[in-house]
């Protein structure tokens, strides 16, 4: 049986707040058996709307009352000063405190890195936290660092990211020594900006089982498990790859009614369909990790429904499972000691 | 009738050379009326393989004898050096002496956009050419540029090309007064490196149609007429988008075979299927240009196959038929004069 795990939930976060964190919460403890979660928010709120569910989860369900909101667009440093009693701070606070193996939050980006980074702090030897996720590939996934934690980032910083890239993906996925590629406009060595060229030459010197350059559409190709690039290009990439898969789906949609024949053969086509829609249900990849800080923080889309913010408590509970920042942190320390040496 | 127009085609250009180029020549020949080609190359090569086309034609094709071909792996600087007589640079030669009103080549994009740059100079008042594609949107395209000419741009190359991208559409698409948009990690003005807030500056302050910041969705949203970006993101985005699709077009076609219920099902939705995936179809994107220069140069794909040459052979005519370069050229004269006068 997998060890005990106790999640705690930003349950005012999101675009639809309780309506979705609330079912999700119970789907999650119907599916995961050694799941304890802490819903934090407005307690009368909650308690009004879980009904007869709270006793019936006894332990594993508590309630964290928290008196106040981040909403979508206030500013972190705002945030910092002024909202210390929000459901997200307070869920942060409870993973430093050690009640919480891990946050998940479907909150404002931008404050709850501020946040989780003012409260838990970052590993030593690592400047700054950044964004995780896997994304399809023909292969299973590749996880992409960094995706939007931070806008320009040194040579140093994205080796950092290569680092705790790989440790992450060695501890989730049991690979031993995963491969990193660092994106860049093109496969030469001559190609790219300062940064990168720098870079390069960092994780050519690491331990790190590092293949050299990648270029975007390699993301996708499954032959690389690590891809590195700083936070402006991830992100812009990512939400290019999300816009394009949209449009992609909603034309197929589109062909398929365009007339009373096309409309009969997607009924025929039907269990086909439904079969290549989950495959690219973005749901099934919400939970984005910030890792560098010393506590789990997942990140769950702003507009999640409960089978995202689901799938999001899942990947908290695969971290603290795998003990993620504790083995980040050994193995930053050891390759630190190892780069002082030389 | 469209106005006469001459394209000097890099006949040796491509994965494929001479076996994709020619028989997308007959093909443009065959489609485009008012077009005249000039196919540059080895001449006997191409006469043989030509065969009777040649004289069928009569002056409508053309060849014109270069010595030299440049290989997809040589450096820029190696290729203006030693390959004067390739055919790639004698077709920008014929574009330089008024001979061709374009030039269109699958070659080495390093090596066309430093031969381009140093054979027809860039328009007054723009520093460096750029690459500019459109992508297919929920409503038709974004035209984005930069696609990877440049790797890092300052904010007023970014400015340049919000400029030129904007002129650009306005003459190919009749737009009179085309939206523009930065490409951003989130649209709050706060967000961004210091490039893109200075460009945000200099474009809330033009005379462009300027909609403030997009994200990477927003390219194929269908919102806004043009994404301006720098050459490394771009060219990363644009491969990442290309990736996914791919991903997805292949996924698609395994759920349609992984069973026998589910071939069959492919069976009766194979005229669905094959409108959708036509509209995916790379090939009918191939063909971006490299605006900023004082002639028109066309950047088909590498793998480019005859369908693919021939839609970028097109995307030539067009821009001769509505003069490109010199509209670009006024609109930048115009712009900079009234900055002049500020």
């Amino acid at each position: 049986m997998s060890k005990k795990v106790t999640v705690a939930l930003d349950a005012m976060s999101g675009d639809h707040g309780l309506s979705e964190t609330l079912p999700a919460a119970l789907v999650s403890l119907t599916e995961l058996p050694h799941l304890t979660l802490l819903l934090v928010g407005n307690e009368q709120m909650i308690r009004d709307q879980l009904g007869e569910q709270l006793a019936k989860w006894g332990e594993r369900l508590t309630i964290i009352n928290a008196s106040q909101v981040v909403e979508m667009d206030e500013t972190p440093s705002k945030v910092l000063r002024s909202k210390k009693d929000s459901s997200m701070r307070v869920a942060i606070n409870l993973v430093k405190q050690g009640s919480a193996g891990a946050c998940v939050s479907s909150g404002n980006t931008g404050a709850l890195m501020a946040t989780a980074k003012f409260v838990l702090h970052t590993i030593p030897g690592i400047d700054r936290p950044a964004i995780i996720s896997p994304l399809p590939s023909h292969k299973g996934h590749t996880h992409v660092l960094d995706l939007g934690a931070n806008i320009d980032s040194s040579a140093e910083q994205l080796y950092q990211f290569a680092l705790m890239g790989s440790e992450l993906v060695r501890a989730i996925e049991g690979i031993d020594n995963p491969t990193v590629g660092l994106l860049n406009v093109g496969e030469e060595e001559m190609k790219g900006n300062q940064q990168v060229k720098e870079a390069f030459q960092l994780l050519s010197d690491s331990p790190l089982n590092f293949i050299g350059y990648v270029e975007g559409d390699d993301i996708c190709m499954g032959d690389v498990d690590v891809v590195v690039t700083d936070g402006f290009v991830g992100n812009i990439s990512l939400k290019a790859m999300e816009g394009i898969t949209r449009l992609i789906v909603s034309s197929l949609k589109q062909c398929f009614s365009s007339n009373l024949l096309s409309k009969l053969s997607a009924v025929v086509a039907m269990p086909v369909l439904k079969a290549f829609k989950q495959l690219f249900d973005v749901r099934k990849y919400n939970g984005a990790s910030l890792i560098g800080l010393r506590g789990i923080v997942i990140k769950s889309h702003g507009s999640s429904d409960q089978i995202a913010i689901a799938n999001a408590i899942k990947v908290a509970a695969v971290e603290i499972e795998n003990d993620v920042p504790n083995r980040i942190s050994s193995r930053v320390e050891e390759i630190l000691a190892a780069r002082g040496r030389v």
